[in-house]
């Protein structure tokens, strides 16, 4: 059966029939070609909107063969996507370019999130903090360009853009050793390639700075309860440390409850940090210092790409990826280490 | 010019090639129709998915003229919204449907978000917390059969489903009068009919259990802000009370957070209750006393009457909305009243 509401849809007849004019003329504007006054772009836009005439974008992708549609891969519950997002809206209004949002959750895999957007026909896919693999991805990219937010790949055919975790993490350290911090744990996720990333660049921060020999490393996650279990992990281990540096904000929040919990106080005895400088990290309650990334600017330039390769152009030799920079912001969570 | 990545999209043509047999047997396998064997069945899929072979769901749906995609509009930094989107894609898969996204965000309207799936050619779209009125939401009912959660409708064009926040309210003033609490304060939100409905089931609450003289309200709103922003109103007025009920729990940690500002204990000085269970209400460090509302329910139910409204079935008259049973949750914020 036909669905009844389909047979209401105003069409572009409909609007020449009102203003009588051709559809020709109506096309004309719709197209932002130019032919058409002023004045009769303006009737025409106002008599669309009366009549409530939305465009079919499917249908005018598979006549044009130009998808105008961009896919995006996002996962729920994480606030820095939350963010990217409102960041993808701004970067493609106004602008020819629609988002078709699929999204990654609990009873729902990454890989089935990105088939839905080919199947779809978006004409690329902004993929937000991948976690499978690239090879895994490159499967993919035969069939629809690729963005990826959030993580680097090695994979030319595959564009990405990330935040400056060496940056980050050296602004980390600088703060935590200036304040007298010389034996810091961290808190790990190995769950993708941005953990590997940013472990990375936690390490070699501490070497750069004297204090790579203290460095101690715990297993955590991205939640908060791997956040918990990386500070007990730490907690029942023998070697001292005046300072936490978590994987990301959620990881943080949950090490300081866990803190909490067996009564060490955040500064005074134990220094903490995180990583997305999220809303969570913000609240006057929390407070925890963290490493804020340009959302904004992530999704402009993941944006740009998609429309880039939308038109077929492929970018110069390694070429495909950018790095946005980073800064710290300084909260309650980390103060003065202990004399010892 | 035609994008290079989609001259490489397998066909239903190369399945048949690969295994030596017609479009048509391959077609039955994809619109699990009878007249292959299970074995053929069984290597149809195989092949599709070796090759990468991905439906065209756009294509499909603009030749059968039965749209299989349900929009669905969400609010980003909503942990509410989060849930349902969960709940959402459980209720789909396995099935026919497939669910395509749309934001409202900082930057983008609940208005365009619709629009844009009626352009998509979803079959129907389930609106998340609509706050465009009902007046606004019948211009499109017209256009796209709708389905809004966490609002009632009168419009028997519109289907509904929601918590049950008078059974939620009752529970939780239940609760506080059985702590001994008998000036109790509203933070609400006017920014939707969500919020009338909240304070209208509070208040009825109240006069139902007899400490209805004694009630008073602070307009407040969503976010944590408002939510500070209330609590500071209350402070500020000369009439005690020793419980606050905020509209949600974004509301209910901006009060929090204000009254530990103030040196006010929660709950020795004064109980909080919030509403939703969202994640951070259940956090620890926060351990807010709140109404749990069934977003599997609430989304199995959306996904449901999507689906019967684009096989053109109506409900009978005055079935067009369900409410979904709450249920409190009690955590450490709400504790004993003072004796006064």
């Amino acid at each position: 059966m036909r669905n009844p509401h389909y047979s209401r849809r105003p069409t572009m007849r409909d609007i020449a029939d009102e203003l009588g004019v051709t559809q020709a003329t109506v096309s004309l504007v719709f197209r932002n070609k130019p032919g058409t006054s002023d004045e009769m772009r303006r009737k025409v836009l106002e008599t669309a909107d009366r009549l409530g005439y939305v465009r079919d974008e499917s249908a005018r992708a598979l006549r044009s063969q130009r998808p105008t549609a961009i896919g995006v891969t996002f996962r729920t519950h994480q606030p820095f996507h939350d963010e990217l997002l409102d960041g993808l809206y701004r970067a493609v209004s106004p602008g020819p370019h629609k988002l078709v949002l699929s999204a990654v959750s609990d009873s729902r895999q990454e890989k089935d999130a990105i088939e839905e957007l080919i199947s779809h026909r978006c004409g690329a896919a902004v993929i937000l903090g991948p976690r499978i693999t690239d090879e895994q991805l490159s499967v993919y990219s035969g069939r629809i360009p690729l963005i990826i937010v959030a993580r680097r790949s090695d994979r030319p055919e595959i564009d990405w853009v990330t935040s400056d975790d060496q940056q980050g993490m050296d602004a980390v350290v600088d703060h935590l050793v200036s304040l007298g911090h010389r034996d810091i744990a961290y808190l790990s996720s190995s769950i993708d390639a941005s953990g590997s990333a940013r472990i990375d660049a936690f390490i070699q921060a501490c070497e750069g700075r004297g204090v790579g020999e203290h460095v101690q490393v715990h297993t955590a996650g991205i939640t908060e309860n791997d956040g918990a279990r990386g500070v007990e992990q730490m907690l029942a281990g023998n070697r001292r440390a005046t300072a936490v540096v978590a994987f990301n904000d959620r990881c943080a929040l949950g090490a300081m409850e866990a803190l909490h919990r067996r009564g060490v106080r955040i500064p005074q005895d134990i220094s903490l940090v995180g990583f997305d400088d999220s809303t969570i990290a913000s609240r006057p309650t929390i407070d925890i210092t963290s490493v804020h990334q340009d959302t904004g600017e992530l999704a402009r330039i993941a944006i740009e790409r998609a429309a880039a390769r939308m038109m077929g152009e492929e970018p110069a030799a390694g070429d495909h990826g950018q790095i946005v920079a980073t800064r710290l912001v300084v909260r309650s969570s980390s103060g003065s280490a202990l004399s010892s």
